[in-house]
């Protein structure tokens, strides 16, 4: 089975690779070639044709094309903080780029249509959420990230009915523990104090003890990437689902911190809410994830297990 | 008020240009100057700056740009039947020249944000509607131009939550009577039947008598359109209604218009139901308009009133 990573340089793509380098394979279809892309990569990585470049560049499309993915899993984006401050730039990549992929390998004429794995994102429910998030509620996504993911989670299920992709989006929660270096995202303070912690270092929080995110590690994350590309979804039009998750308020994750950690979290958090921040990340509601629960994708279990696979630890 | 109009030579189009030729105005404004963009215009328009061409084309777009429209209505679109005969254009037209239009007027730096009323379609909602149609469901669009629609008025929403447009998107019916050449809409059967019965001609309709459609005429699909750019939508982050509709089988229709033209609709139509056509067009279920009628938008009345304003009579 050949793979094609996008996004590969990243935090959850660099996590993939690990996985997909493992050996446990797809479905039980050993993985016979990965084909990683993404602007840069730190190092060579053995094993995998790595393809530096931008989607948009026509070189790094005829790559893609030469290799042939029968899977791919799109990664490649541009973040949720980032895309605000340049909607130019999230409409050329998390839309227009993300597209032109779909469009390149819904035309290889492969014996079956290429599985894509789309990252998607809950950015595309809405700030507001008070209730039970389900799949019945209008989706109002409040930043531009989340208007063109879920954008292309449309036009995603529409390449797999016309039979040009077999589509499978993921709507991807915050993802933990990324590196403390400056990501874009609005919600790296999530990662960052799973790092002060562990690191019993003190930290100030931009939202408050009570507020509740929905949390999941990036190995689990990576987990189901590999596990959405072999699941069969059936005959429904629907083709994205929630990452079940772990929802958790801040205090809950300070105090399984303290624990695994032998740290005082008590003492070593200050809570500064920031109104904007509080708004979009302080009350994610209950997650009806029962559909993609029945398909086989699955949260971390518990707040320390998360913490635990978060840190390596 | 500058007045922008997409799509200008299209039958809506054309409607629209005439009321608003007629001076009633948006919402109390005078309208002080109409442009029309169209690929070519029959005939020079009175009154009317007409730019002939390509969305897509740069002069096109300057010409647009030097107007500094403060209301637009964007009704240019390649049609549902087309956009499967052709996703390569609807993607070009229906999503992409359609976003340039908002990045462009969305750049104006005009005093206020331009309203951006934008024809958005039923086709959002799904073939397989079994049940009342609510705010609150799913959007899963059957065919590649709901999609390319749906996408669009995400995006709709997100350009005015950035404060750049006001936006409006109304989801228009089947909209009725078009000329009766081929026109790329798989709804066109509902056109066509409207003009046999009227010349007191034979028809095949390719559905069955049972086969429940929404019905508007032309002339009320202007001014919902006309409303929607004066109409105040609120606070609520919603941007995209339906239009409210009247709710008829083909019987009813064809009884209509038996009264109205005098002539025996019962004998002159033949039912040869195409399975295709009557998923999507035959099981039209109620919709629930509230909101919309709420905002003063309105259907025609009843199904004489309809046939009469769609046939001119």
């Amino acid at each position: 089975m050949r793979v094609l990573v996008t996004g590969a340089g990243g935090f959850i793509g660099a996590t993939l690779l690990q996985l997909l380098g493992e050996g446990g394979g797809i479905g039980g279809h050993a993985v016979s070639a990965i084909a990683a892309v993404d602007r840069q990569f730190p190092a060579p990585m053995p094993g995998v044709l790595g393809i530096e470049g931008d989607l948009g560049d026509a070189q790094v499309r005829a790559r893609i094309a030469d290799f042939a993915p029968e899977v791919c899993f799109h990664l490649a984006a541009v973040p949720g903080g980032a895309s605000e401050a340049d909607p130019g730039m999230s409409r050329r990549v998390n839309l227009d780029a993300t597209l032109d992929l779909f469009d390149l390998l819904g035309a290889m004429n492969s014996a079956r249509p290429p599985v894509m794995v789309y990252a998607s994102t809950i950015a595309v429910y809405g700030s507001d959420l008070r209730e039970r998030v389900t799949d019945s509620m209008p989706l109002r996504p409040p930043l531009i990230y989340g208007a063109h993911k879920l954008a292309c989670e449309i036009l995603l299920a529409d390449y797999t009915r016309r039979g040009l992709l077999d589509g499978r989006a993921l709507r991807l929660p915050g993802i933990v523990a990324r590196p403390r270096a400056p990501s874009g995202l609005a919600s790296a303070f999530m990662s960052d104090l799973l790092h002060a912690l562990a690191a019993g270092q003190p930290f100030t929080c931009p939202v408050s003890p009570d507020a509740t995110a929905w949390w999941m590690s990036a190995r689990r994350c990576a987990e189901n990437l590999v596990h959405a590309a072999a699941m069969d979804p059936g005959t429904d039009s629907r083709r994205a689902w929630p990452l079940p998750v772990l929802r958790l308020s801040m205090a809950e994750i300070v105090q399984t911190l303290s624990q695994v950690y032998g740290v005082d979290g008590q003492s070593l958090v200050r809570y500064a809410p920031q109104p904007q921040l509080e708004a979009i990340y302080g009350r994610y509601p209950p997650l009806d994830d029962q559909a993609a629960r029945a398909l086989g994708l699955r949260d971390d279990g518990s707040a320390e297990a998360l913490v635990r696979r978060s840190l390596g630890r």
